[in-house]
């Protein structure tokens, strides 16, 4: 078997050049360790004018993307052009239908259109391999679907976007707010000049409903992430959050329970013996929770040219060596349909910041609505200033259903001691 | 493909009743992701009458355990027995000439007979499969030699012994004497009756010694390991090297560099800001640094029923799936003879612990003996009692060649204001 296996390669951003550049610097190491040479022998991109810094020399240059997957000299189509649908979508469909494999890092394609491109690959008889759409560089989608494979897993959870972890920890380490923060994050290119995909939450609830499918063995169910970002996140909640012992994470996290299957993506506290809270600047870390390994950690450069590429590559390996299978870890017809649980149904600890006006009987008001919700309070902080001129009211409760918390919100919406919306954050169960 | 993959175990203690129980336990789950069920058929274990709390009915008892390999109605075995060679190593052999799978947690074997066995199963085209022979339930193999597969790899190095962890954090949290803590891990079952095969770092650098071939491509070379224990270590050591901002770890570390191949087992000092210093217990990490993907750790339980269970069914899932290859990441004929680098030539800061008499000009000829040895002395702390009765005196140097500082160590021998010999550590360069 030392036929190159011949590799179609579509976009040259980023993730591609780095591909590009991994496959001649890495070559013959490659080839040992995938027992035959891997190749690009096409590429399509946008601009073929661009100089890119690399040589494209020998590579056959496609003008229409969609005719990678046609060529005969081409074994897997490796797309790096990005978006859920479009010209990715169409390429992911015809590579699949030419009965060739097809390698992604495409998150949100896989999201949204995973579990039907599986099921085209698996009537094909071919791979369909993502390991980079899902926290970079690190092989979790492997280690999801090989390494813990022995396993009932009961969570699945970590931080999956790494300009919001950059954010986060710049805002602890700096004492400084959001918005300054994101505003040098973007001028740094750390962040996108639209920053919405990232920050909002929805780049890692791409990657939790990815991470969720394999480990519970679910079909996909991207609808069902509750998401929330990290624009309301003040400076003031990270100091108080590190005087309660814990640090604030945008954590995506899937857990199955009696009640059903149960994905958020929300900032988090997190306990500071927790690994989660080392878990610094731009990395991503993922938890995978089994029945017989128990906690089972992964942590790794969860974005860039060379973690990513190094992603795609290995799956270029899998490919070349023949060592693939079912996309999710089994044939998409034993994947169960997933049962979202109700809202509100996850059990564990809150964090509730309020800033309320300064006069006397809010603490009152705030702590009856708390009572008849049944909420029970294990701490509470009341000092500096809060968002929007009021003092700043942090509390903290004991275990209870998430829709108690809710409750407790609504009964307090209507008082006028009240200023702007409370911030409220999940406390992550250990 | 339902037929069943069909296991003949042998071994049924800890390790081998954990795969009963998970095969039981996780059953249906493990035939959707591994496209059939896996069932053991034959067992093969000491004492037949011992009641281990788990039911065998259904099983076939072999006696004598090489029969295991010979069976018609046996396609893997699966070896737990232990020891890197007798029974383990006869039976390894016997299964991949009858050309059946050979799955194993067997370290010892693995180190020193590895190679041998992973050309006797290329030869026959069946799998040779170690997972949980490392680290324990973390899918380390798996992830070097495919998850990190695309990278060439500089540095693989981490925590690999739980008991030696156990003990150094317990030492560190209650700032007890290493053999008080260790008579308390012996009482508590956590260290065994003749610990010296954990605390003298040998199970830690079996394990290293298969990390390095598959990090670097290179022959297994556990011979050259530079082995040290954990036995000298005092409560002192651990106080001093948290005041200079560092941790106490067993760190089996493997790097390549123009020298060659550096392979050791040392109590290291790890700086606060690393991930390794936040591992506590008897939890296992490891820190593969690839060329492209940067930094990786996986970290989790490195021992024990559950954890060593889930990597034994994990390869077997690879196994009923038909995705496997070369044992070694690459045919045993593309593995490079490892070149030891010379002793001394690793290049980093250390860290030193003298137990002086309390006498005028010791400080002075000891830093003379490291001037003359060219050995840079970065910080000093003189304080407290040191074993033996001395004065407690601790230096940390800068980077430079380790021959250096054992020059100046030998230099220093004759000195009788030393009392006892000196204890040195490497300080991890990060």
């Amino acid at each position: 078997m030392t036929a190159p296996l011949r590799i179609g390669l579509a976009g040259l951003g980023t993730v591609g050049l780095g591909v590009v550049k991994l496959l001649h610097a890495n070559q013959a190491l490659i080839t040992r360790r995938a027992g035959r040479p891997i190749e690009i022998v096409a590429v399509s991109a946008r601009d073929r004018s661009r100089d890119r810094g690399v040589s494209l020399a020998g590579l056959q240059w496609v003008e229409d993307t969609s005719a990678l997957a046609q060529r005969p000299d081409v074994d897997v189509v490796v797309e790096l052009v990005g978006g859920a649908d479009g010209v990715a979508l169409d390429l992911a469909q015809s590579t699949i239908n030419q009965g060739k494999a097809f390698v992604t890092a495409n998150k949100a394609m896989i999201a949204h259109h995973g579990i039907a491109l599986a099921r085209a690959a698996e009537a094909k008889g071919v791979a369909l391999k993502y390991e980079a759409a899902v926290a970079g560089g690190i092989p979790v989608i492997k280690g999801l679907r090989d390494g813990a494979a022995a396993n009932e897993v009961s969570r699945v959870y970590g931080i999956l976007n790494g300009t919001c972890n950059y954010i986060l920890t710049t805002m602890e380490a700096e004492a400084r707010s959001f918005a300054a923060v994101l505003a040098d994050a973007q001028a740094l290119g750390y962040a996108e000049a639209d920053p919405s995909f990232d920050i909002d939450g929805v780049d890692a609830a791409h990657k939790l409903s990815i991470l969720a499918s394999l480990a519970f063995g679910t079909e996909l169910d991207f609808a069902s992430v509750d998401i929330a970002g990290i624009r309301s996140i003040t400076a003031a909640d990270i100091v108080q959050a590190r005087a309660l012992g814990f640090k604030v994470r945008l954590v995506g996290l899937a857990e199955t329970s009696p009640a059903g299957l149960y994905q958020a993506v929300k900032p988090t506290l997190v306990p500071l013996d927790h690994p989660l809270a080392y878990v610094a600047g731009a990395m991503n870390a993922v938890v995978v929770e089994g029945n017989f390994v128990g906690r089972l950690l992964f942590e790794g450069r969860g974005a860039g040219e060379g973690p990513t590429a190094s992603a795609v590559v290995a799956d270029l390996i899998d490919i070349a060596r023949g060592e693939f299978g079912a996309a999710f870890a089994m044939p998409v017809g034993q994947l169960a349909r997933a049962q979202k649980a109700p809202l509100g149904a996850r059990f564990g600890q809150t964090y509730v910041r309020f800033s309320v006006r300064d006069r006397p009987g809010v603490l009152a008001e705030i702590t009856a609505a708390m009572r008849d919700a049944t909420v029970s309070i294990e701490s509470m902080i009341q000092s500096g200033e809060g968002p929007d001129g009021g003092v700043l009211l942090v509390m903290t409760t004991h275990a209870g259903p998430e829709h108690a918390m809710s409750e407790a919100l609504s009964k307090l919406s209507s008082l006028d001691s009240l200023l702007g919306k409370p911030m409220v954050m999940p406390i992550l169960t250990v």
